[in-house]
């Protein structure tokens, strides 16, 4: 079972179905593996044999894994279905731990294709090997620069753990995790799932030192008791986001016709989900801006909120959000008069605290350095509504310098609204780990789903 | 009263207050002017005299508007405020018809400010020019290429008309429209409203051809009754979309001490914009997404919605999110089994209409075109999840064509989840009019909401 680990961290790979034909699976993947940079062996495997040349680096091709000179941890196999049995087999004897099986035709197409799957387990486990999949795009394991998929090449490095049921979504969250500047430890196609699934991609990312969070797109899961009970642990130690799409009757009916699963039974998942402590998303959108600051920050030690702000139409929607999802704003006067430094006459130190239009970098900085500095200040929404007087780039540099000066002790979200320079500080924010938003709503949602999980955990602890 | 039509499309306009040098708002403002492209006549008035050079365009600088040798339709003051009742006064004389007062230092001062604010207003009535201001950033008319703000220069064209109360905040949403691809009829920044409102606001566009819908940010009203059934009646015509924080009880206090505009009384104006046909966003982001749905499309001629997609899970999705609002998914199967012309056997006619992850250009070319050509089909939503068998880019293109080709006689929304290429086909396709959204939910939502100002707009006709 521990070789699960093998599909992060293999010493080597062996592509079986290799190709050096640009539009082959097998080709981009390889290309992938080379390009991204893996550092491990990377051995080329098809039938055919002779060689191949991909990125400038030759392979000889060998014409079966058994034929490869060395060890080989993780096998993925782009293969047609009718093959895959047999170079199961042949992956078992030469001692492969992992194996993503790329290749689709298999129970999704219906039972007779299960019964398949399951021979290929048995296979499988008989030699000790685990399979992902089949019917995925692959893995991507961003700490050993694995990208063993046929999706998009430069993968963010980052703390988030990205699970897919569905391939298609899987590699288009792919693209938008790159666009949106998202960073991933593991992206992982879970497919057909018929050996590895969702809870035991749990299990790994538990203790995964290079994960902070765990987002899954679901459709459906096998075992409920299984999943619920691996989620409900894992969520005491790492917090996990759900996207499962059904929860309206025809949506529900929508996705049984669509993948089989039962219809009807959304509300028990939403339940279930909820005593696990798992956040449920109800779009990709909210399930990437909660990761972002889950996946990033650590939990605050109060519930103490501070929002710092330099508009005050910005401020009182910071406001509005953070009553609505129940979070407190902090209301010390006596604490936050030292605000009142950083500020002209007409500003307010009252929380929100408006350091107004005229707020430079000065201003920023040093409201943001008492922020971070004050114990009983234990989370930080910053917001900046783009002006002349500070560009939204020198801001980022601010919030970056010192959030690392204070030893990242605490949450800080950061939203700016303004144009192309605003997006531009984004994303160099978002780089850095610090996550930020184009809008106030969403840095405090944010901050919002930071503080359900810590308070489901503290729920569960007495 | 007919003034106000100077503000948009003025023959000429003078900056008064006009500087050479960069980092100016005189300077910012002539040279938006020049650089957006108006091709009305342009004069530099300063009482320091001399000649200016701004952009390659050389100025004679004239010290007072009155030696200005043409006739002047407007005047944009950037002048202290100080000196601002001598300039109203000569504006005046000279027969100016509109002055936007860029100039701060009047009502947000407090009481004497306000009254030296009445007396400008006096000046202008006296000689029949409108007032925008004092305290804004400016107004931008996109159909005569008039961008007299010192915000950025290049706005996108199109059919939505802002307004913001807020300057800060509405120079940084200019910028987020140019980034967002939103395109605006018209930007204004209504700042202490001592003459021209909201109310007249919406009086303007309510019959400007170039405006399909009206976006404000308000933090409060003045005359509430004029601006509730000034609303109410421009409802009718164009919808018009509201955001305005302090909801809750903290960000009303917060709006309170931020704008002096009367606490708890959210829920009055909650109400009053139900009446009147507003649509209140509760986000920046929201009612950006509405407003492109709602200053592009037709109305719908019936309820019956359509489901395009390629993937599942994000049909599902959609279909979540159209229960949810209440929209009407057809589901006269006789009809929608045209669509099995366009997909695999394994796929779907059943809305939502899944075209299957194998969907090609020339499936979604033909659903898309069957969709639009089908009268019983009302409203269509076109989703795609980026792969490898179609470039979001082709599909834009095979949208933008088949949707000009029918005439655009139906509302079509689209969503592209995806990488760079799906962001540039979703900019693509706003550019040309299209909505287009990188997330299923937020298509359907801003489809929800046309059909809410619809259904108001027949609940009112009874």
């Amino acid at each position: 079972m521990d070789n699960v680990k093998a599909l992060f961290k293999p010493r080597s790979v062996a592509v079986i179905g290799a190709s050096g034909k640009p539009g082959k699976i097998g080709y981009a993947i390889m290309k992938n593996l080379i390009e991204y940079g893996y550092e491990g062996k990377i051995y080329a495997v098809n039938i055919k044999g002779g060689e191949i040349e991909i990125s400038g680096r030759k392979f000889q091709v060998y014409k079966s894994i058994l034929d490869v000179p060395d060890e080989v941890e993780m096998a993925v196999i782009v293969v047609p279905a009718k093959f895959v049995p047999q170079v199961v087999e042949e992956c078992g004897k030469k001692g492969v731990k992992a194996l993503p099986i790329i290749s689709s035709g298999f129970g999704e197409l219906g039972e007779e294709g299960k019964k398949v799957e399951e021979a290929l387990v048995e296979t499988a486990h008989k030699y000790g090997m685990r399979i992902l999949g089949p019917n995925i795009f692959g893995v991507v394991y961003t700490p050993t620069r694995l990208n063993a998929t046929f999706g998009p090449t430069d993968v963010l490095p980052g703390k988030l753990a990205l699970v897919s049921q569905s391939g298609a979504l899987g590699i288009a969250l792919m693209g938008w995790t790159i666009l949106e500047k998202v960073g991933l430890s593991a992206l992982v196609s879970i497919g057909n799932k018929s050996d590895l699934d969702d809870a035991d991609m749990l299990d790994y990312f538990e203790n995964d030192e290079n994960t902070g969070a765990i987002l899954i797109y679901m459709e459906g899961v096998k075992d409920g008791r299984k999943f619920m009970e691996t989620a409900r642990r894992v969520s005491m130690k790492k917090p996990i986001i759900i996207i499962k799409a059904g929860r309206s009757e025809r949506g529900a009916k929508a996705a049984a016709s669509h993948t089989g699963s039962l219809a009807g039974a959304d509300s028990i998942y939403s339940a279930a989900f909820k005593q696990s402590g798992v956040l449920r998303a109800l779009t990709i959108g909210e399930a990437f801006d909660w990761a972002r600051t889950l996946s990033n920050l650590p939990e605050a030690e109060g519930k103490n909120v501070v929002i710092l702000t330099n508009g005050g139409g910005i401020g009182v929607m910071a406001t509005d959000a953070a009553e609505e999802e129940g979070l407190y704003l902090y209301d010390n006067l006596e604490e936050l008069k030292v605000f009142a430094n950083h500020m002209p006459p007409f500003g307010s130190y009252k929380n929100p605290v408006d350091l107004t239009g005229m707020a430079d970098a000065k201003a920023y900085e040093g409201a943001v350095r008492d922020a971070l500095a004050n114990p009983n200040m234990h989370a930080i929404a910053v917001l900046y509504c783009q002006t002349a007087v500070l560009d939204p780039r020198d801001l980022a540099d601010i919030v970056i310098r010192e959030y690392e000066a204070s030893g990242k002790k605490k949450p800080i979200v950061v939203a700016i609204v303004g144009g192309i320079e605003a997006k531009e500080a984004i994303d160099v924010l978002n780089e850095k780990g610090i996550p930020a938003y184009p809008e106030p709503e969403r840095a405090i949602k944010s901050l919002a789903a930071l503080y359900k999980w810590s308070n489901w955990k503290k729920s569960k602890r007495v």
